[in-house]
């Protein structure tokens, strides 16, 4: 292999002759063989690093702090790495130490010998243009980094809420599909009232769809950034007046709502918006797995189960015991949360653990959101069109559960007192009877006015007022 | 002992004569004896169940479904169980199985009594106004429970950010303070570039009030209540217009902006809005326990430490070496801090194992949300009045560790380039001279210009424009 | 109120004549305000501290580093607060900053005090009897307190033994009782193979009964102790030979194979154990929750559920459903188990966030494995006692659902091929027909052979050769 | 593309011509798009499955259920999996649902086409090898996935145990080589008495080096498997003898000290020992954590902070900051044990959400367990090979924070009394002056002799006892 000779503070290096990254990136790559998975994994850190590089540079030219020739072969290749085309040489590993230095750093690099090519240098002729004193020129990691990190979050979060969206849809649709379909309600797993299967569904659908809210004011706080703050937030080395440009022109670029932190110091340091974030997805996790806990008890059987739906077979379920299909998706999905529970605790150690003007563990923060936040999308998408759209209710087993059940004698405490009405139950529980023939047996009345309150259809809603 | 006897649809079983409490407390005072903690041990729930039993009574009463003389009778108990009078009577365990009914029967029990009492009838004659029949009318513990635990969230939360807001301003207090001290800034321990140490303190305050914003967005979000589901949401054995008119009547009770949710289904079997609480106490606790870190870093030493500030001593701090004093106060926090962030976990599991139409598993939410709320509260307080309040700078100090530091070499890269700025930080560390001092042997022309951006002052902020 | 005064190196401060803790427990009880629970809530921790003293008193009797008068005081003294009679005076909150000095003060007091009154001296003249110079000499709190830590921890794990050997014989019985009821097994909530009732609560026992052993290798590892490290491992302050002495001490005044560790600074340093036992509580907590969860599930119903098994009804199980009876005893073990689950992140956080030679954040590791331990232990012996043993079997229920699935195809697979199989099961969905009918209706030759093979009984275990 | 059709009980699907894999691998394909890591990343997984599938085909020949030339070609199959030649075919995303049934069914459909292949039939062609009928015969997913899981465990632990013992010898040599090296310990970060930096690195070794014995008690636990098991323990379909010899050839062809576990059933439904293992690399991360912590600090500078230490630069540190040099190695660690921490939290999660006789979701737990024990071993290595070894002392500087410091008095506490040390020690704060100065001043007899205790060489041990 041919290389060209770098260097950087340590010394010599030999960086092959093709890349576009160069000495800096190689020590890391050499440092931090921990994950084996490169940034570029997650390709809309890539896109962020090089909006973030250009409307630095857009700055920088404006202010009269980068000539013209430099600036446009940077801005040119900025854009060349936001379309992807350069993505391969982004090879620093996710997991590093350092506060994301080696990121910035490969980016400064790449968008360098890229710019450098544009000019019509060769890659590593850095007297022309330098990945330091002019693509890293005015920042710092401190806010390249995060900044760049908070635009890729909005990215992702929207993918999420999309597919947030496409499942309650999907919810909602059941909930409509099987409004009519009576069955009963279990509190602590024990027969409590009737309810019906589409109130369900809509339930889950709201419980889901909450989070689009949560989500976008999320989204709205994540657009605060600290570009300007430079190495701690003072903004050394940057000018007056940068700071503003710089903001406005990456609000351009990205189209996204972007403005910046009030305290440029506490911007840097603060890492409370990411656990803010993770204990989003937490939550979302919790609902979703408590959601897949009830698909899978509602379809368990088909005999021995509760058989109230029938989940869509994806797969044969068994390598031994021919037949069996098993709630697969949803098991991934209980999976996906468990996941995203785990990285919020990874989150929140890396976070407790920043000093003083940093939070030198961003890294692993950014890996375990953005895993997160992807395996969260894909985990809804596949439930909605894998799983929650073919369900199929059984009626017949539902209707007949609630006729079977003594849970409907709730409907008499108002009219006969709770002692009496328990001990209905207890009557029919040792007699085996119904509970309206014992009513009947009874010699009251008004038999048939009790009878009546036993009507499934009854128990949907609050009694009318005359009903009292 | 005194008794009276009872019976539930378990039996008979003794009580004590003088008890408000009946047989169901006392089941469950047999079956749960587990955190040795009664439910009273946190008042704010007695008060919060006084409050929805009153509602829920005025609401039946103004539907005719409760005859005023039983009506005023558990009126005035409820009050009287708001006052505290009776908290002694809450004595179940916090901890507990069956999704609070032991709870829901604790407060019909004691209310029941006391109204008999009121009313002029003995404790036990229930034929007069009963437990279930009259107090628990229109009710069930499924909203009654999880109604309450949201209004005395509602408090604590309320007296958290008030505890906030202390040590908030005390915090700013010594951001002006020490507006003027002069301190290297450290970005992964390593001498970074200058700042001030109020500019510190500023931030931390920064970071630690955002987050009162943040506690009043969640505490409107509890104030959606479930009163009117009953069992599982579909609100039977009430009447239309209950909901609405107990809901009224709740928030005129306890001034607070209650409000019905929407979906009430829904409303009764999610628990998101607590683990939102928790993910927000836990987002409170990283960020103050990074303060802490941070005190107990800057405030090192005496002597062999870092030593930049001092905390005030406010016990010896060793039995065995003399004159040592330690930072206690804000390793209390610290400790604070790791519990609820524990104790999040446990709501996150509590959580995402609800079932069906119900959590069950709110008793271990409360008490974890009750415990991480006020011990919060309680360690924001501490910090502020035995720790912030009585910190001194030691600015001498600071200032000689910014002489001494070679960081602000960074003023020079804009002028000199990285690498050549890095070469004099190499030469400085080798020869032990001052980096002016290297500059001005070296010959260069500008060598005053040069040294006068090395003065710390200048780094504070973005130089002006015609620095560049 | 009557004071008497004391002074610390702080300065003066009235203490109540009547108490046996002297100035430092004071400074301690205004500086942390925080739980609530004053550290004698954990008596075997007082009992350990007033063994670990004893033993350091006599050892310094030996070494004649003591007066025999004074030494035999605090002898007696420390016999009484091991007796339990001052458990009164331990009043510092179990929540502290100071890695446990005010608990070490506390008990350097009060022993103090005692031992003056034996002496026929006033409480707080400590010119003849002093807490520091004399109770706590050889030692420092960085060894005493994780030594007293660990006893104490011994004795609330022996009885968490006790605990878990009386679930598990429990669990053994109904795994006898039940051995002939034949039921269907289930994988992932769906229809697997047939299995015994019997085999499901005695696989319960084995896995909860494999913990006994983890904790007694577990306990061993806690009697390591670093008595004689004093302040950091190196002994300052102690001389030679007092470390062995001391350990011997211990060791025969507890009971206990009390040794010490090999490297004392590593020991006074690590929190490595304390990690290591609540991964072990954690693991208990997983395990006895998934068994819980089982027992909610198996008896779900009575109607609408699979109600495979009936536990006994403890308590009335709504206050708006008569007759509902929950399974409110596993909830509470849940609960339990996910407060454990909790804690383990706390021990985590704290664990790690020593700094140095010490580990500062024992006392919350502290609070967090008392309350676990105790929880566990409890739980344990309320689900023998108050469920297991009262579990009845449905076996009718369980015979009908085995005959209805079709699982027990899997048994036809090594015989006909999976697909074959697999394709009766689709026939058998479809036509609503027995398995066997069809294979006798398909008209193959070993109809008979091959319907024998669908009895259930024939599942239960592997098949013998022949059959093959 | 080229393609076969094949089926299986959902229908028919194409599979690409040259594919090993068939179509319940592509089913799996389509339904788990999650992760986008297939199972060949954990090779070792892979490795297993082919012995314990080789296992299972020696077993089936030895009890004359397969033949012979069926057994052989499957068995030299397997031989080629385990070498990796077909590792690329190991597509299945590593986060599924089904209890990993798509993992054995893509081993069963890999390992079926090549031996078709060695047979000289084309792929495919199942009526010849079929993948359920022979490949899989006598086992389930439910016995295989968890055998082959484990063993990959313990090739991996083992890995994890190099790595372990590689940086213990590091810290030793550090040790040995600091051993003179006097300095101040700290506890709570202030400071305390002295103490060696040998005595430090050495004590980090023992820390560290402790879990080389859990992890080889971890490691035999680990080795009891559950094959014979087949779907729930009973071992359906399998023949008497069966168990015994699957698992004796599975310990010759694996050369580990596999045995059967006792209680089948318990051992398929039980996630015990994966919640442990999990437990103990939580552990390993907690300390190792601690240790980059301490690292961090005592290297911290070069002017502002401890500066005791020197890390090797392994590269430049800041993008803006010429000349800074960063610990990145142990931040690398660091956020390690973060992520390791929290996936013990998902592996927690998933082991309690198994339900009856199966954990389904196994596939989680083996993700995270795979990536923290691989995560581990390589930054372990890391810290080793790009820290530890290349780590100076600074004995000037500790020797002069030795000599500054007044934790020294320490030792004048036995002779002087507490109190009057701690006067000591306020007089020289207030004063300025040397200790040993104030003491001459005072003009006591002994001052001399209470001058010659001051010799920090004096304080690394226990004194003589005619010290005293």
């Amino acid at each position: 292999m041919d290389y060209r000779m770098e260097h950087d503070s340590l010394g010599n290096h030999k960086v092959p002759v093709d890349a576009y990254y160069g000495v800096q990136t190689l020590r890391a790559l050499e440092n931090f063989d921990i994950s084996g998975i490169p940034i570029s994994r997650f390709d809309r850190m890539i896109q962020a690093l090089a909006e973030v590089k250009k409307a630095a540079c857009l700055a920088n030219m404006e202010l009269d702090l980068l000539p013209d020739s430099i600036g446009e072969a940077i801005v040119q290749a900025c854009r060349d790495v936001r379309s992807g085309m350069l993505d391969s040489q982004f090879v620093v590993d996710v997991v590093q130490g350092g506060a994301g230095t080696s990121v910035n750093m490969n980016a400064n690099e790449v968008i360098c010998n890229r710019a450098l090519e544009i000019a019509g240098h060769a890659k590593g002729e850095y007297h022309f243009i330098h990945p330091l004193n002019h693509v890293n020129l005015s920042q710092s990691t401190n806010d390249v980094y995060p900044t760049a990190f908070r635009i890729a979050l909005v990215r992702y979060i929207d993918e999420l809420i999309r597919a947030i969206r496409e499942l309650r849809e999907g919810l909602d649709a059941k909930g409509t599909e099987f409004a009519r379909v009576i069955k009963m309600a279990r509190t602590q797993l024990q027969d409590a009232v009737p309810i019906t299967l589409g109130a369900e569904f809509a339930a889950w659908g709201v419980t889901v769809g909450e989070d689009i809210q949560r989500l976008e004011e999320m989204r709205l706080l994540l657009c605060e950034v600290n570009m300007g703050a430079t190495a701690v937030g003072t903004g050394i080395n940057s000018v007056v007046g940068y700071s503003d440009i710089v903001v406005t022109r990456l609000a351009g670029i990205t189209g996204l709502p972007i403005r910046r932190a009030e305290n440029l110091i506490e911007a840097t340091s603060d890492a409370g918006a990411y656990v803010m974030l993770s204990g989003m997805l937490k939550r979302i996790s919790v609902k979703i797995s408590k959601i897949c806990n009830d698909l899978r008890l509602l379809s368990s059987g088909p005999f021995t189960g509760l058989r109230e739906i029938n989940l869509p077979a994806v797969q044969p379920g068994s390598s031994i015991m021919p037949g069996k299909v098993n709630p697969v998706i949803p098991e991934l999905v209980n999976q996906v949360a468990y996941q995203v529970i785990g990285n919020d605790m990874t989150v929140t150690m890396a976070a407790e653990s920043g000093q003083l003007q940093l939070n030198v563990f961003l890294p692993i923060i950014a890996f375990n959101l953005f895993q997160g936040l992807e395996m969260l999308s894909r985990a809804f998408v596949t439930l909605r069109r894998r799983c929650i759209d073919g369900i199929t209710a059984n009626p017949e087993r539902c209707l007949q559960l609630v006729k079977g059940s003594l849970g409907v004698v709730t409907a008499l405490a108002p009219v006969l007192g709770y002692e009496e009405a328990a001990s209905l139950v207890k009557q029919a529980q040792e007699s085996g009877k119904d509970v309206c023939q014992i009513v009947r047996e009874s010699g009251v009345a008004n038999a048939d006015e009790i009878c009546s309150l036993l009507d499934p259809e009854m128990m949907l809603a609050p009694r009318a007022r005359n009903n009292k």
